[in-house]
């Protein structure tokens, strides 16, 4: 946390491929692939309650994600990039025919057991995580349109996430086979989306202090959804882990 | 969590008694005075790093009351209530003479032992502890004026939890006695800003529903501290403790 908008004053701008490598780098320290939430759901050591948690909180989260984008074209004056932008929204949204991705989230949730209205009504989700999902939209909201753009990077990572855990939801939880079709369709989408965001950073961020900025938000967004899965784990499992780069205790 | 904004819609005004009284079943089920992690504090069975953590953590907090207080400020058209609220600000941010909240908690992350730069920088501090805090911004910046007020209303019962936190902190680490002037001056500062507060709210809510927004409004503020202290728990100490109201596992 804190202020890092000095970072990379002065320096040489990142060539493309030397900051997708930053970023990747980023995603392999702080991206949830490592959370001790997952590593126990893909071990197959999550009860169904746990899962339900999960299901239950994360939906507040994908029904945030088309306010998110809505946000984000709305601070673009350029239509070219609206049009492709507003793609993420159908997507999650659905268009009529199609159901988009928080229709499947909830069947996913229907497959744990939860009723759909339940989880619907978001009355039983941790605070923890609407204020982590609530920060997101603080983001996009109020940093630089670039910014707001990069926190959407985690999507560089989230297709080997997803085939891993569909892979490991089959073998653990069979009984979930029937609610994956939200990952299912994650799978293309997600390269896509952070193919169009990658192009649009790297171009946009036009001194090495921007895009240390770029590189930031990207750690930002991985916090947010490493906070939501500390706040099940702390609620649903167990013991002390904090998170990367937070104050520790000297031993 | 969750939309509550038509309870109480044609239902009989509360008298300022039985609100109060209202408000003060929300304490005692959702205060943080019930959290375990001040259970701990105040049994002694915290350790000095963990202590560390909280100051270090909570003076993210602190440092915002002020910019908290500015925005309900800024919020009103009232000369009158502009000029009662102001003192708040000074409270926290001091009067060039006198030492303000803010500082005087920095003494007390020195008594745990950290440096005070350390502190200040806000680098160590938990995604989970901002995150909080600026939900705490949101509300009073996005709601109607006497609910943001309503959100301060945890004043009703802090000095309690203060008078006792400052006699067992003396009990079990006598270490920090240097480091309690913040709580000193709480002592007299909270129960006025509770009583400007109450009354403000008691007279701005003119129906049963916005009454019952004001009680709302004071269980989001309990579960804002709450969520802090998960999250130092978490990180810092251990189990799982899901806050009041959100899901339950089944057993």
């Amino acid at each position: 946390m804190g202020n890092e908008s000095l970072r990379g004053e002065g320096e040489a701008l990142l060539s493309a491929d030397v900051l997708r490598q930053a970023l990747k780098k980023v995603g392999s320290e702080r991206y949830h692939h490592q959370h001790p939430f997952h590593l126990l759901m893909h071990e197959g050591k999550l009860s169904r309650g746990q899962l339900q948690a999960w299901a239950l909180n994360r939906y507040f989260y994908q029904s945030a994600i088309p306010v998110k984008d809505a946000i984000i074209l709305s601070r673009s004056d350029d239509a070219e990039f609206r049009r492709a932008w507003r793609k993420r929204i159908i997507d999650h949204d659905g268009d009529g025919n199609a159901r988009g991705g928080i229709e499947k989230w909830l069947k996913l949730a229907e497959a744990t057991g939860l009723d759909a209205e339940r989880v619907r009504s978001k009355q039983e989700i941790l605070p923890a995580t609407a204020y982590a999902v609530n920060e997101y939209l603080n983001i996009v909201r109020t940093r630089p349109l670039f910014e707001a753009v990069a926190s959407s990077l985690t999507e560089l990572f989230s297709r080997d996430l997803i085939a891993l855990r569909m892979d490991r939801m089959r073998q653990h939880y069979p009984w979930l086979a029937g609610g994956l079709a939200y990952f299912e369709a994650r799978l293309e989408q997600a390269p896509e989306d952070a193919a169009f965001a990658f192009e649009y950073v790297s171009t946009q961020a036009k001194s090495r202090a921007e895009q240390e900025r770029v590189i930031q938000s990207l750690r930002d967004k991985c916090d947010i959804l490493w906070a939501q899965l500390d706040a099940l784990y702390f609620a649903y499992v167990q013991p002390g882990w904090p998170p990367p780069g937070a104050f520790r205790i000297e031993s």
